[in-house]
């Protein structure tokens, strides 16, 4: 159990990789791959993107990337894209391009990183207030996921814990309440998922729900509501109805709690570092850690 | 503006009032009424409930409300509901009754709190990270508001804020991205609301969106995502798209934040204090803190 993001930095330390940046026009993204390398977590770094533009950054922020110059964006995600499909890279991250391009390129049926299974986000998140790192999804890719996108998002979540060292992660299905509520199909659909891993059709992770989200993060919660089981308080995924409750869930350690998020996009052959403008330069290392640690 | 809820409490002092409680046999209500007299906030209370236990409650917890015995949840609600609507409380409070018995009663057409407008349930959160208190609604009672009950939602908390001091609140509708985007009709709703306080549809109040929680929460965050305007970074109201979302956003100021939150049930002609078990002494007592500063 991973008890803050400072663990994940070395995790990623025990398993530094390369990393392919799909759009060098990105200075930020040059940036945190640079802090990364100090960090001592990347191997090596190989670039796509446009020349000029790519190469004035790599300048300025004073590395010497191997660099792949491209013409169009959709040329920079293949590029990106194949360098971790061929093996040269093991965790692919986006730059300066649209997320939608380079998804569709990862998912490219020839050359990509498809495995069949659903793309999903993961947040790994912590503030100096809570004892232990919480997985949250998902927050950050499908809008509203249906039942069976559920439960592939939890198989998702649950090989990445594996891969951080959970031996068996405890999930929990959050809403609003802990209680079945008809009138809120989320609390139905967690209760068919706890059921479904009752009987086997989820593995490797302890699986129950609804939980309301103090029931699920906090045992002494769990105990004033009379919740029992052995994910109440104990949870180490929290599983969110759609990206909206899961969004705010995961921005609150940061701008409500003064803690730390990391994401990253697994589902694929590789995991996916998506790191967004606003997020810190902390938060940036942490999510490329995260992806290093579970290539 | 709020910077805390301490602030709330002396709010509360300036305009101490009787509290009517439905359901005695909630001995945690009791306690948590004898501590908002011994803040000063509560004149009187008046109590409805089943004889025997609540007697015994209220000796037990060393107080002597003045008390009216019932014999049914249905006759509870009815004697406490009345106490409000008659004008010898000015805020409702549930004990041990069912929140759909205790609104049920509180909507009665003849001696009930109805005003034709829409319940909604608004958070007051604070956490030791942030620096001012943001009203989350609703997170506590509709559970998918249309387009039409997310106005009155609004309006709804817009008017409590006025009533602690607020001239014209800063409203942001909340979603996981700050850009309209087709595929999640929150950020549409958002949009077309925005434009419909624009026009004059929604008063007093600036209310802007689609936000991220974090670039309304935050001016920093909000610079650097480039969002813009009056409520951008700034703002008080954070309307979310449904129940558990606001939930979330609401309980991560306790459970992420170690912050505290109060909340209160809007819309009727007098406040309603519904709080639940979990929460902590600190969080009922600023419950019934708000529904005094707001009666």
């Amino acid at each position: 159990m991973l008890k803050n993001l400072e663990e994940l930095l070395k995790l990623a330390q025990g398993r530094k990789a390369a990393v392919a940046l799909a759009g060098g026009e990105d200075i930020e993204a040059l940036k945190a791959l640079k802090e990364a390398e100090e960090a001592g977590i990347v191997s090596h770094v190989i670039v796509a993107g446009k020349k000029e533009k790519t190469e004035q950054n790599m300048k300025e922020v004073g590395v010497d990337y191997e660099f792949i110059p491209t013409d169009t964006d959709e040329e920079t995600a293949e590029v990106a894209v194949k360098q971790v499909s061929s093996g040269k890279a093991q965790v692919l991250m986006k730059g300066l391009i649209k997320t939608s391009i380079l998804l569709k390129a990862a998912l490219n049926k020839e050359w990509g990183l498809r495995t069949g299974r659903l793309l999903s986000h993961v947040i790994l998140a912590h503030s100096p207030h809570v004892d232990r790192v919480f997985f949250i999804t998902d927050g950050g890719m499908v809008i509203k996921p249906t039942l069976e996108q559920k439960v592939q998002i939890i198989q998702n979540a649950v090989e990445l814990a594996h891969k951080l060292g959970y031996e068996k992660p405890r999930v929990a299905l959050i809403a609003a309440v802990e209680v079945v509520n008809p009138d809120m199909p989320e609390t139905m659909e967690a209760a068919i998922i706890a059921k479904m891993a009752d009987r086997g059709q989820i593995k490797g992770a302890i699986v129950d729900g609804p939980f309301g989200v103090d029931n699920a993060m906090s045992e002494l919660a769990a105990k004033i509501k009379g919740v029992k089981g052995e994910v109440a308080g104990k949870a180490d995924i929290l599983v969110v109805p759609d990206i909206h409750s899961g969004n705010f869930l995961g921005k609150s350690f940061v701008y409500v709690g003064g803690g730390t998020i990391a994401g990253v996009v697994v589902g694929a052959k590789a995991p996916i570092v998506i790191v967004s403008r606003a997020d810190t330069a902390r938060s940036k290392l942490m999510s490329i850690a995260l992806a290093i640690a579970a290539h």
